[in-house]
């Protein structure tokens, strides 16, 4: 069983290095320093790393601080990669590789090229997070509080606070689980979903009153261009969600967002609810995407592109 | 054991009446309706009262639309009454304790009165609907997914999604259980949390719009009054939880809503995050509440009483 395996390398082994990929998410940060903690509370020295800064809010988490974005002149007994589906995902730290003999790869996404030494990918797990706790588990190690709170981070981060389609009955187990070592899990939900900067709680209120709804209040539009950004000292990924501000009211089906990323050049993100199939839309204007989520990139004036777009959702509305 | 003793109570008896507390929130309703659905599917009769409305963001439920609002003329075996600390919370339709010589109480207030036959209270349930999942398993009734979509939303509703300080593991390894039977949970956590009318979504527009922030941007303050509410066609209970907006900021550590109730008079809502008592703050204005959560009501212009507000809060801030 490779994860019994993966245990007694830990257990044989003193000197490692954990790896996870570039623009880190919660699961990435969460599921590295949630090993990380473990190996040191073992005894074992570690260096972990990423390419890129870690986000602001998953800064709480414990020796968060230590994750280092250029790699030191060390060789290591074993590296371990987190979360990335191929190698390039490392980014610019790809040279690790070179500086051990053994490289274990944990995973959870299904299309991962089993690049490593020992591969262990599991596609139902809904976060890595989720595999390091089975692997902690398995192998009798301990789950301390500090560890509890870097996988809880890793699992809601995840699956959307236990809400995504890939929350199983076992990732709720497991928060449980975790829950029992006493962490404060309510202060790590608000750290990681409720807040906001007041630059993008002013850009929402702006975006928000961009409103226009279509079709018997079942297509919504709101946009944000340049000017509104600047306005509220916003960046362009302070809009990324808003789009389902749009898709949330009760009476709509498609929620569209029209983003300028340049003059007469915009980025359009879709979302539906249950019926209408995005992608299709989305492919119209050479986009693509899933069903209930597609996008694509468009040029003209704004006021041209947004006919544009509502001509042609007209065609697939009832 | 008591839960045993009200299966036999179900097991022997053909005729039941459910009700629960007025003003029904996601528990009393989902509470309810799981066991309505229980009930019918194992050949019971039943009816299923509240004194109010269905709230709009629960009638997707099973049978939500049986509830009745008045009593009928007709007498029961047994009633069950759920999620009332009191007979009070019953309200107008307190005459069903004269429908029945059998009424059981299932409650997690730990303030109840135990003003039943039989009585029983978990205040170490999350919701009733975490009881009545473990009234179902004890005595064998098996849990259909319409009755799984009913325990789901009750305790998702109780918990706000699995994340307040009553979740237990229990609560969790509940969930997963439920979410086994193959409810489309993602749907019921969008409905529940992230569902807004066009008016409410207009008037947190607007609310946004007056944030002011003071003391190095550790205080924030948002208010709403009547004019606002008719542009956006809103009412007072639409701005109900947009104090957690201000609260929810980065840098913020008390967030105050300002509502105007009539002509110079305002409900005031104070929201801290880790550090202030805010009762001790709304006990000043002869309010009152918790640590992190208080209110009170003031008179006098608006810009006056914001400026008293302030200049009380100074007080607690180093
Ligand atoms: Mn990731
Ligand atoms: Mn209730």
């Amino acid at each position: 069983m490779i994860l019994t395996k993966i245990g007694s390398i830990i257990k044989q082994n003193d000197n490692f290095a954990i790896i996870s990929h570039f623009s880190p998410d919660g699961d990435a940060i969460g599921s590295s320093l949630a090993l990380y903690n473990m190996l040191i509370e073992n005894g074992k020295s570690v260096d972990i790393y990423n390419q890129d800064e870690v986000p602001k809010r998953l800064k709480f988490l414990p020796y968060s601080n230590y994750i280092k974005n250029q790699l030191l002149d060390k060789k290591y007994e074993c590296v371990f990669v987190l979360d990335c589906g191929d190698k390039d995902r490392i980014g610019n730290l790809v040279d690790i590789f070179n500086k051990t003999n053994l490289i274990v790869n944990i995973d959870h996404h299904i299309s991962n090229t089993l690049f490593a030494d020992i591969n262990y990918v599991d596609s139902n797990a809904s976060s890595v997070g989720e595999i390091i706790y089975n692997l902690l588990k398995i192998n009798g190690f301990e789950i301390s509080k500090n560890t509890a709170m870097c996988l809880y981070t890793s699992i809601v981060s995840d699956t959307g606070g236990l809400k995504y389609s890939n929350t199983t009955s076992m990732t709720l187990n497991i928060a449980g689980d975790l829950i029992n070592t006493g962490i404060n899990f309510t202060e790590i939900n608000r750290i990681l979903f409720n807040t906001m900067t007041k630059s993008q709680l002013k850009l929402l209120s702006k975006v928000i009153s961009t409103l226009e709804l279509y079709k018997n209040d079942s297509i919504a539009i709101m946009h944000v261009n340049k000017q509104m950004l600047e306005e509220c000292g916003a960046n362009e990924d302070d809009a990324s969600d808003m789009v389902n501000y749009a898709r949330d009211i009760d009476t709509v089906e498609l929620g569209i967002f029209i983003k300028e990323v340049d003059t007469n050049k915009f980025k359009v993100s879709l979302r539906s609810k249950n019926k209408v199939d995005v992608r299709l839309i989305a492919e119209k204007f050479n986009g693509g995407g899933h069903v209930r989520a597609a996008g694509f990139t468009i040029e003209g004036d704004f006021e041209t592109v947004k006919k544009n777009i509502l001509e042609v959702v007209s065609k697939y509305w009832k």
